[in-house]
């Protein structure tokens, strides 16, 4: 698609300034944009390339002065940055609306229950008596078990797979590759040593506004549900065990994990590769740095605390750097032990 | 599926109290179930849901005693969580036995051999000369390479993928999205800082009554076998690398790793997101803290490490301890660096 | 397929000692190999088993001296392990040639363009504009998004998932179940305590001759390129953000992952668990120890690194064994405080 720096301007609310016919199909940064995209500046940092870039239209603050000519048609707006996200989302939803119908081959139950205006992908398969809500979009290669049910406007890329009975909100996105209702890892260990399966016979339900990463694992409950509260924000590669609640608007940033049972309070952040242990509560607000081990419940809001085990953060950091100078402190000990010595000896 | 109290009484060997028609036809836990539902009570804890629960059915201890008027049957048996658990145990059997067909489109090569009263989704593909057992479940999606073997039994679920000449034995679960027989990560370093790649023409094999959890990695050996050996517990995304070993009965918890030609012994224990590097042995019974970085081999049967580098479970949570004191330590040493100061300056 | 010892003795141009027409049909170890394999000594110490080994042919160094009497025929050569490395090469090479052809059933978009050679597997998804070098195998349940290019001889395994717009170089491998170009983890924080979704409309590009492990993860940029540079290897289960930079010849092991907008530089190491931290810049040659948290730039090239947070290798070996001696430390600390009250109560 093709659109003017006229079209632009009239979206986003903005003046042109050159040649308002000037017409761009893609979006470039500043420092590499190219003929026929459009982009933005909004940090003073990058003003050079405004001289230099190839870009044809770009969208600037009301504000910006210019040093020197340039060819490409300006769009001026009080925040540059804003119009240029602004329309990003608009372009993101221009292109999801215009996926649409059931591409063949694909594997429908007869019981299933169909939305209007959906998108089903090639190789997309859905079980018995799933529910699939209004202008849903289901990429290519996709599986979802009997019973499975999925709100409006929810997007699921390909190969995403949901087991029986897992229920998903509206306006939920979950990336390639996720996999939403494995069996939770319950297992009874035998006196010979060996261990005997728990079955896992509950399910998974995603609330509304919900976005899950590409490769994550989300487990089924043992009996009940293992929750994901509303606006919730999961990234790749993210483990979350059985019967684990997520709280609302909790941030998990990549490759972290929660074990079994253990409750998220409300925007919680919780940094990439960080792990948390089953059967704990982690207080509203809390945040829990990259990599930290987090071993007990965090009962106060708003804690931060890192390191494995974890602890408070600003303690921890003390710590941290006295345990990088342990060999200044051990080489002060050694020469106290000397002068001590010393003192003994004339003490005689 | 609906079953009466009577009937249930009957599978579990217990005695009804109450009205023996009274219909279930899914599970619940006491604090949550619903009209219609089967709980159970075993944990004293949770004695006050019994009078408030809407559960139709509940499974008790034989001496329970009855402290207000029940609204629900119940049956009573001598340890109620365990005939819980054994028919949860019998409706997934149930349920996977219903299981059966081949579902179109798939692709099976006519030199696959299949046994009897199996299940082949939709898109599965089985490569030239796949062999699967009688009784095998493959859900959706699933890939099995060229000569790949399936043993009785095995549920796949979906979208798994195989590579060629891999072997699963028997009673044998995989989940979702799970990958086995991928390339070990080998790369010769070449003069001119490039890589070269080492050919990876091993291969997996997977022994009876294993489960391999979601999205997890077992590479395939260089030359030989990467070995997982039977009863092992493997969680979601764990990765296992080339001829790795992983012992009877081992358990490795979500996102641990294990590096290449690692031997891990029997009942061996290792924690989420640990890391245990390459070309060492892990003595059986070995328990590995999550987050621990094991850099050497554990000789002693039963040792028990923390830490990263991991090291003596009682030692380390000591050491850790006083990690976290450093603060209090490098003042007491302030204050004695003062006090030896003022006797040195008095001596003279 | 069966060669005999004179037909593989011809192709690695070695010197057939014993029977030449001894057949083999695959490898072995030589501590492991069976009757019709081939198998190499290169380590002495292993001799012991050229004489107990069951395998037919066994390639060894031109100098090797027996000891006993042998029943395999022998290939003597300069250089046995080479030797058995180019024949592993040859034979992955050939098998992965055999492959051509379109299985059905398939999904391709009639916009797509198709190179020569090429083997694309039943239930692969070409989108719109996709365009297919030459001699590329796509195996079974891959999907390709809208307007994605794969270079010449490149291999994506089965259930790779690639995200519109992407690029491939060539000689690519990806391994099964790895997605390319989900959305980067975007999202702005909003007065309410909710998260909006930053669109994320760039694309992921991967250079010639990179290889990339099995359900890996890699994130296409906000705006721009996430960039994989030529030679880069990245294993199993990897993470790698948006608008990131690999560089050339870069290694990330297993379960690693760098956070968005770093740029690593060419021949960087990176062990395995490892994490990097969002906008910095790790120098040329840098080696980061498995399951360190690097969190600062490290400007100077072929810099070690290890710890969490990471820092100097060396100094932090030193650091880390004081840690673990920190119970010893405190017994001195509290030795020297008892004899420096002392001291002080004598002066009275």
């Amino acid at each position: 698609m093709q659109f003017s720096a006229a079209q632009i301007a009239l979206l986003i609310n903005g003046k042109v300034e050159g040649n308002p016919e000037a017409a761009v199909g893609s979006f470039g940064k500043i420092e590499e944009a190219t003929k026929g995209q459009l982009s933005f500046l909004a940090n003073p940092k990058y003003e050079d390339f405004l001289y230099k870039t190839d870009a044809s239209v770009i969208i600037v603050n009301e504000a910006q002065e210019l040093k020197e000519p340039i060819n490409a048609t300006l769009i001026r707006v009080p925040d540059a940055y804003s119009a240029f996200a602004t329309l990003l989302s608009k372009y993101q939803e221009i292109m999801t609306q215009q996926l649409t119908g059931i591409q063949q081959p694909s594997y429908i139950s007869t019981t299933a229950k169909l939305g209007e205006n959906i998108f089903i992908g090639a190789f997309v398969y859905l079980g018995e008596n799933v529910v699939i809500g209004d202008n849903v979009k289901i990429f290519p290669g996709t599986f979802l078990g009997n019973n499975v049910k999925v709100g409006d406007n929810t997007i699921l890329h390909a190969g995403v797979k949901i087991y029986f009975d897992c229920v998903l909100g509206k306006n939920v996105t979950v990336h390639a590759g996720t996999v939403i209702g494995s069996d939770g890892f319950g297992f009874a260990p035998q006196a010979d040593g060996s261990f005997k399966k728990v079955p896992q016979i509950g399910n998974v339900v995603v609330e509304d506004n919900v976005e899950i990463g590409a490769n994550a694992t989300i487990d089924r409950a043992t009996i009940g549900s293992t929750l994901i509260k509303s606006g919730a924000k999961l990234d790749n590669l993210i483990q979350v065990a059985h019967n684990v609640e997520v709280g609302n608007n909790t941030v998990m940033a990549a490759q972290s994990g929660v074990s079994g049972s253990t409750k998220l309070g409300r925007n919680v952040m919780i940094g990439g590769q960080a792990g948390i242990v089953g059967h704990i509560s982690i207080a509203d607000g809390s945040k829990i740095n990259a990599q930290s081990g987090v071993s007990k419940s965090i009962k106060a809001p708003n804690t931060a605390v890192t390191g494995s085990p974890a602890f408070d953060y600003t303690s921890a950091l003390r710590s941290q750097a006295l345990s990088r100078n342990l060999p200044d402190l051990e080489k002060r000990l050694s020469e106290l032990e000397q002068l001590v010595k010393q003192l003994l000896t004339e003490r005689v």
